[in-house]
């Protein structure tokens, strides 16, 4: 939530002249566009939305499973989520932080459903128009087995595992020496390590460590590069196997992912103005450029059910955060306008007096599902209904004038090339809607 | 939220079979439809969505306009809000409630954008088929001047119209005893307020209280008429009139209504199982029947500005609980199907091993924004995958054989009407496209 002064501060920005927004506004605009982009693929991906309760903080998702005996489902949640602003201080002070998650429940064959979370992780990026990015994956297993060849003891897997996962912040020497020095492993078992981690690739280099002496042994390592095997053969036919590295580095979220991990991460980033308390694969949270993270979890919802019974999930979370700070810098320094309104046609008129008809037409495409709008006033200049479009970006207008109603047509332009036609009474909602769709 | 008690009870209707939904996703899905009917509709009135801190109850959007200096703007607001649930209760256990706001703030020429407020609860309700329905309208100043010219005195005017305004409960001699017996009014006064809140019209009944001889004395309730006849007059603009009624017993929201109020009411009604705790126009409140309110209030974003700055504002709450209520009910008698997803087309295959031809195709879908889905499976019989879509209401199937394959075609079948027809691998998606538009 908002405190006092932030609004005192915002409120110099803010000069409500008709067709403009204050900067808070604006800000909301981009909120929107982003969420609506995020939830559109959640819809295209035909997930349903589940409201889980906002300030149940653990695995809300995993409990609603076990709650109600589901065992198959396909959903997404866009939620406020408060945390603590800052941990240290002893009077609670929740933020508001916005958290998208789509997550697939439920017992199908191996990899496909990891594979369209993959997807939609790259649907999302891609439609978002962050830059160029990378989704690495890896798999639990794989690190599992990796840590047992290389000889690490069982009970230091985790916290080796989080050494290593600086590995995108911090070289390889850094990352050695805490390995050595801290976490107390010896020079030639770091070393090893150090021969994996470094390896990146796709399935190629699956199919390579499947031939590798060592981690050829390791029940569990097979069983994570089968399936990654499989996994970029889907990923192929998803066409997004350009973006996808398989980076043994990647070692997030083992608290409760079993299988497959991955994270997203912006190619060229701007560092956040305030680091967001940890979430799944540490999305908001301190990794340089990280979006996006996800990974499978098969054994949470057997956690949280009286009698043990599992539902294998697959999930991803959105760092909503993080790139509406990029944006928002974005739009910034761009000239390009941002929409505040989706406005498909405005619904204006040449002459006086035909307030009624401009309302009877807003009517009729209202009706037909269109996004049209009129002035709120009774005699608009013409100039004036057209200079509003440009500022909002409506991009057709319907206008009605004395000998266009003689005539029986309405005058349809495209407000970008400022073309003209004039079109059938009859003919205009068809016509409009036709050309909405190809807008 | 919910409580652990809800959850156990929730848990014995809930097998989850493959295919099936338990009880509370199904609510889940009625809640979805019905947000999405209500989004759509703010949307195509062109508003923009401004989020106001949940837990300020008061005015956040009168606040949020004063707040940052907005003189100008179309927002809707779909929220949670928290209330007490039983403000009795000394331990405050919050409640969680879904309110659906719009608002249009601005100065505007008169009634437009009143009239728009009624076209899109018209709108919403036609959509949501609750069945028969009014939109009551009045005026606050109406009722101040037939308040005045009936000789009530001033300080009594709240009190009184509270009275009157129980006659969509109780029949006329109720309300006329409580007015003589407790507001203390004399009989003869009484029957005067009698006389104007029995009536009930259009454009008509404005036009002919214009000509009454004691409201056309008073400026305020000529004022308020004459509004009522522009309403009118743009109502019939938006062919609504059928459902609109000037109705002079509708008095609520006096604290901060100016102008124009209305409220939606259901012909035919479920009593809620739980009444809900008031809000504007009492959307959610006591009143039989009521799913929409609103109403003009030009003056509480003044009351919110330092500099006492007024900005005219008119809107409509949309009271979801009640409107669920009637749906749920409806869904339990009806053996119509809830869709849970919006997939528009399901992939399938008629023989094995096509999995990865499925995903290519489903893939070219999701490029081109349509909603797309396989079977997470490596070889689904056809027959699991027809009945897949008939019991989630997919209506298009798009089925790769051996035999289509080899003939560069893709067999699309209409999963109502059973028809098959073969196209081009290369038309497929724009087929499918075309076909979805008209569905």
């Amino acid at each position: 939530m908002e405190g006092e002064e932030t609004r005192r501060k915002k409120e110099k920005g803010g000069k409500g002249k008709q067709g403009t927004r204050d900067v808070s506004s604006k800000q909301m605009m981009i909120r929107e566009k982003v969420l609506s982009v995020i939830v559109s693929c959640f819809e295209r991906h035909n997930a349903v939305t589940i409201d889980t309760p906002v300030f149940e903080l653990k695995v809300p998702f995993a409990r609603y499973l076990a709650m109600n005996n589901i065992t198959n489902i396909k959903r997404y949640h866009i939620g406020k989520v408060y945390r603590r602003d800052n941990p240290v201080m002893t009077r609670g002070r929740y933020r508001e932080f916005c958290q998208c998650d789509f997550d697939i429940a439920g017992q199908y064959d191996p990899m496909i459903p990891d594979a369209e979370c993959l997807r939609i992780v790259y649907e999302i990026l891609r439609e978002l128009d962050l830059g160029d990015f990378r989704i690495k994956v890896n798999d639990r297993r794989i690190l599992d087995g990796m840590s047992a060849v290389c000889g690490v003891p069982d009970e230091k897997f985790r916290t080796i595992c989080s050494t290593v996962d600086k590995l995108d912040k911090m070289p390889w020497e850094d990352v050695k020496s805490e390995l050595i020095n801290i976490k107390g492993l010896s020079e030639d078992v770091a070393d090893q390590i150090g021969e994996y981690v470094s390896m990146q690739g796709g399935l190629d280099l699956a199919e390579k460590l499947l031939q590798d002496p060592k981690l050829s042994q390791n029940k569990q390592a097979c069983a994570g590069l089968n399936d990654m095997k499989l996994l970029f053969v889907y990923l192929q036919c998803f066409k997004i196997t350009d973006k996808v590295v398989f980076d043994l580095s990647l070692a997030r979220g083992l608290d409760y992912y079993t299988g497959v991990i991955y994270e997203a991460v912006l190619c060229q980033t701007l560092q956040p103005e305030v680091p967001v308390a940890g979430d799944r694969a540490g999305v908001n949270a301190g990794s340089v450029g990280s979006v996006a993270g996800g990974g499978r979890y098969d054994g949470l919802v057997g956690q949280c059910d009286s009698k043990g019974k599992t539902v294998p999930c697959v999930g991803l979370s959105i760092g909503i955060e993080r790139i509406l700070c990029i944006l928002e810098q974005k739009a910034k320094t761009s000239a390009e306008k941002i929409r505040t309104t989706k406005t498909q046609v405005l619904v204006a008129s040449a002459q006086k007096n035909l307030l009624e008809q401009r309302l009877k037409l807003t009517n009729e495409l209202w009706d037909a599902g269109i996004k049209a709008e009129v002035l709120y006033k009774k005699n608009p200049k013409l100039l004036t209904q057209l200079q509003h479009c440009e500022e909002t970006g409506i991009p057709l207008v319907a206008i009605l004038g004395e000998q266009e109603i003689q005539n029986g047509v309405v005058k349809l332009r495209n407000v970008a090339t400022r073309e003209e036609v004039d079109v059938s009474k009859d003919q205009v909602v068809e016509e409009i809607k036709r050309r909405i769709i190809n807008l």
